[in-house]
């Protein structure tokens, strides 16, 4: 099972006085971060001050675009004009490269957050705005894609380096998508199920949803999430096994994508 | 008087169903726009629809962060830490810039807006964390900084290129700052007395201050305001009556200015 | 036909700097005022002015609020929690009754605003937290509910005094809601059209659908729009319609409402 | 030293998924809170759980309106008109009001938190802007107000209820205004230092201020903050020392509290 794949989390979530996740640790595991832009999360400061982290960490960085909703954490689905979204993306990336700069880093890769992020998984309209605005802000942007989801495909019509991604620590529904998070145990909060799953989606190519369908998904980078008290413990373990299993974990920037 | 003078003007003020300003008569009249980024005033979309029409006008755009208060449309003062306003500054011209790839435009210049802008004129913090801000996301972007302030100073430390700035349409103190808003009489609404002042400005190097103080000012960008009623009168007299006086209207891109 | 009838209208929906709709002419149309409580619209500032003057103009007041998006205009479909949206809501009730103060008002009444609206006449989760919403904060507010909707059954259980609501300027569906916004002709923007449905829903109970259908409709209360250019002319046109066929205009708190 | 003492701490300060302080260890230990109303901190969903976990621990609820500044937490210095800030004060009151029909609770007390309330101690518009909100909202709600400082003056000249505020845990400058933040060493981290701080203040009816100057204080209320990692151990040092010199501590709605 040799071969190269990234780990990639949520991060940056804080604002103002408020701090949520840990960053810190985090960053020692991980390979690339999927950095809140001031909409559902962080604030001007706090990505300030994670970006100058991750450049030390050797972590690279990734718009992650949200809902304008912070009291919903970009979690509420909000039904906006795709062009009017597709700015709003455009927007996003473009105040986390100028943060980037104090850190002397690029953005490398695009990722939706959240609600934001489910609503692209289905919809084409809502995937094809994400994969323009990357697209119109750097066309070197890697699009960070759900495996087989609208975003894949809209990744692949414009041409865009696409990594596709699965989820370590959340339950697939039957479509390949995810399972709600609205219903009980679609978030795994110990290593052990996230660690299952991630070896059978990198050994085998497939998952086993929520309700036992065995689905097919092909993966460059493996999502964990930050948000849980329990993050840190679940990524290593996810790292652990995946290095235990002959990979490689590198940054997303570092890896050979096909366009 | 043959010479080279920008005009600049703050436009993209609407915000979703809002309105304000007059975008389009103004662009056929100015040669630079300093564009709202979203904090007090402008969004995505807004920012959007503008830099498509500035482009099609051939007007130079700059960046024009503001304080995160679209209630008081950026006027109010808030005391923010010098490096949380500098990457608050850096955060909206990386937004910005984004937009402006729609556009196929460069962010040329940057200028501060409303209360920043006064603040920053004042304060040597602010003002070096605007220049910061400046200067760090990209080098080349023009600092667009009111003449003799704490603004112009700070550009020239940090070896911005800095346009000097006077305004039109606004009455000075005798410092050579801007006489506040809150005092009647201090916004020009007629185009004579603006004429008079940008004459007298250009020809004469010098201003008559609110208290009739005659004060120094060397200019290579007179701003007119554009959320006035009265502003495409006062900036098109304006304009003709430099034209009239043997001066050539460029974008600040197009200008020579010294760094 | 000789009865009761109430005009209402959205309004308020200024913020800062920004003004919309034509208050001033409206005010002496209608008869009840739905009063933007600062989160899709208005300030407390714009309010303060708004309850200043209906008192003036002796129009009711009610609540009307929305979702907190400002730059959507509350138009945009956001899927919060029931219960979040219910105290969002009570929130928004609480904040008008403050500000009501000035002018020696009550709020008499409480009505959804756009997309929050347009969800609660269709889902009976959503109605029924508006209703609780308005229930808790004054068990006396008359409750303003689309005839035939969620919102009317939802205000009928919890013992609400309901009143029935019709649009003038708005075509409706064939399951007697509005037809979507983003559909065009849906919006009346001329005086006539407005009228003959206006006159019908009141003479006989009905109003014939995008689609041709006819759909039963008992209304208490007529809305009209605010935002809209032509809102004053179409208002005025439909208050002289009703007149003219014998009814009396009366503010939502001084009319017969059943519990 | 027998007497009847209150103890008041701002709390509700979560947003959305960010939590901060210890409410419920805090709600056990003081007898008012100072509840957050959504603009420096808090939103409806989290009054709404404090207000139910108040009335459950029989403390009292006051408003603490604060500057719409999430980022800040209130703790920035805007400049506002005094008439705009009075309505956004009345706002959030009414807005928390509401909030507590759900428990079932009044709200008894207004307090400004962060910034506004320091500003509203030192200018005598801002403070009246404040005594006016509180009573045109209510008449008989409590101001509580820092002894000696113009909101101290301005509930006097108002005819108000003012409960006189002394702080446990910030060191006093020498006007008696409280030491800025920003000055190393204002706020107290031990119980030794508060509780020394705070029996010489109920006991002699003085504090020693920054530069060693004794200031007269005279207090119905001793102020414990609740954002600090040490606040339950700090207050309940506060409180057992209260006790411990004889004062019965008291709901500031249960206090005699001359007009």
């Amino acid at each position: 099972m040799a071969r190269q794949i990234n780990i990639n989390c949520d991060m940056a979530e804080g604002f103002g006085a408020y701090d949520i996740g840990n960053d810190v640790a985090l960053l020692k595991i991980i390979s690339s971060a999927n950095v809140a832009c001031g909409f559902h999360a962080g604030d001007p400061t706090v990505m300030h001050r994670f970006v100058m982290q991750a450049k030390e960490d050797g972590v690279s960085i990734g718009a992650h675009p949200g809902f304008d909703d912070l009291q919903g954490f970009g979690r509420r689905r909000i039904y906006m004009k795709p062009d009017e979204l597709e700015y709003m993306c455009a927007y996003q990336i473009g105040a986390l490269q100028a943060i980037a700069c104090y850190a002397g880093l690029k953005v490398t890769h695009v990722k939706a957050h959240g609600a934001l992020g489910n609503m692209a998984m289905e919809d084409e309209s809502y995937a094809m705005a994400l994969a323009r605005a990357s697209k119109t802000v750097d066309p070197n942007l890697i699009f960070l894609a759900h495996y087989g989801s609208q975003l894949h495909r809209a990744g692949e019509r414009l041409g865009l380096r696409v990594a596709r991604e699965g989820y370590a620590d959340r339950q697939y529904a039957d479509d390949g998508n995810l399972a709600s998070r609205a219903m009980p145990g679609t978030v795994f909060r110990d290593a052990e199920t996230a660690v299952r799953q991630v070896i059978r989606m990198i050994g085998e190519g497939e998952v086993v949803s929520r309700n036992g369908k065995v689905v097919k998904v092909e993966v460059d980078s493996i999502c964990v999430h930050g948000d849980e008290p329990t993050a840190p413990v679940v990524a290593a373990a996810v790292r652990r096994a995946l290095e235990g299993a002959g990979c490689t974990i590198l940054p997303l920037d570092k890896m050979n994508l096909a366009r």
